[in-house]
């Protein structure tokens, strides 16, 4: 018998996560990580294969590109690799790419930075349509007033302000490198794009939260400052929902 | 006590039909009819306000524009009236326009025409987020025989061959004005935008079953002659899913 290669993959995935429980993998809840180990476990004849994400995303947010990896060590060509999991996956689930990397490839530790995209659907009326894929919001934004409160967070900063109190993360200093606003007034839909080294645990919702009742006139720009020296949970706004949330790429 | 004034209105809705048994109410199935009286109902203090349809749609279709009107005794401001309902109903259903109309206005018998839109998403992946929204179709389409096979379609004509045999309509001549084909390269999707008097049960679905076939290759443009003249539904291509379909809008 031939001796058996390993190969580890890196995977890229775009889920709808409105009908899964978050991405990691949890007793009696639909997961993403539960789905796509369900699947890797048929492909490799009933053998578990761990898959090690790059990150985890909340329950109701999507991603358009996720990145896990994981080892197999069946030698099925790539192609016919990628296509299987195509087929046995849930359709809310898309494999959109498969690589075979190096052995000590590692989807969370090499990633260099993520980016973001968090939706707002700007209308009086709610839209059926977009009501899993944005955030509701009734009243006006005013474009400028949200980029010079937004400029404020851009760089090196303490971001315990706009992270969740049920993290277990210590160090609270991560590095936004930028953060784009884009408005569509055809379809009403602002996209909120959020580039960085990495994201505490709630931290774009609580931003977002955050930065609303600034658009609107509600806050002053210069109260973004005081909250985000404040260094406290609660001298920021509410968590948006996750339906807004998107993870769009994952950089190496 | 001051006679209370009947005053018939005229509703325009959007909904996301992924998760409703279609239109029309069925006993123990949600249905956006069934969603909307038990809201009446509320509104009207528990009597119960019969909705009259512009016409149905099945089960995972949508629209952007469907039509009802009904009667409403209260003397409540049309603002106030309409808010209320958009407060109580679904979040996958809004009411987009409420009118006050004159007592012998009806949906369905003033409806001079529809307009209907059927997706495809044509691209080799499938898309989580397109799922619920367009039919996913791997080949690629070719404009120019889509549009010349669509074309032998408009006009008046004997629909018989794109007509469920399940309906119980005798007369199967209806006026298909035109047909539009929209395709958006950036996100590879196709837009058949169908505007007619009126359409029989399934025929847009059995229609583009049966252009699809035609569109990347598989069949001849001429066929689509034969099968219009056949008069037989055996003649014609599948029903393709509902998830691509959307009421657009009543022409009145």
């Amino acid at each position: 018998m031939a001796h058996e290669e390993t190969i580890r993959y890196k995977a890229t995935i775009a889920y709808d996560g409105t009908d899964f429980s978050g991405f990691q993998v949890q007793p009696s809840e639909r997961t993403v990580q539960g789905e796509m180990e369900a699947v890797l476990k048929k492909i490799n004849k009933g053998k578990f294969i761990r898959l090690h994400p790059s990150g985890r995303t909340d329950a109701g947010a999507h991603a358009a590109g996720m990145v896990f990896h994981f080892d197999y060590t069946r030698k099925i060509p790539e192609k016919g690799l990628f296509k299987a999991i195509n087929t046995l996956i849930s359709p809310d689930i898309s494999l959109l790419k498969l690589e075979r990397v190096a052995d000590d490839f590692h989807a969370r530790y090499h990633a260099k930075g993520k980016t973001y995209i968090y939706r707002i659907h700007n209308h009086e009326l709610r839209d059926p349509f977009k009501r899993n894929f944005a955030y509701h919001h009734a009243y006006q934004i005013d474009k400028d007033r949200v980029e010079k409160a937004l400029d404020i967070l851009i760089g090196t900063h303490d971001f315990t302000s706009f992270c969740s109190t049920k993290t277990d993360k210590e160090n609270k200093i991560r590095t936004i490198y930028d953060i784009v606003v884009e408005h569509d007034r055809e379809s009403d839909e602002w996209q909120f794009i959020f580039y960085g080294n990495g994201f505490l645990y709630n931290m774009i919702r609580i931003i977002m939260g955050t930065v609303l009742p600034i658009a609107d006139g509600r806050k002053e720009v210069e109260e973004m400052f005081k909250i985000l020296e404040a260094r406290d949970r609660n001298a920021a706004g509410k968590t948006l929902s996750a339906n807004g949330l998107c993870l769009e790429k994952v950089h190496y």
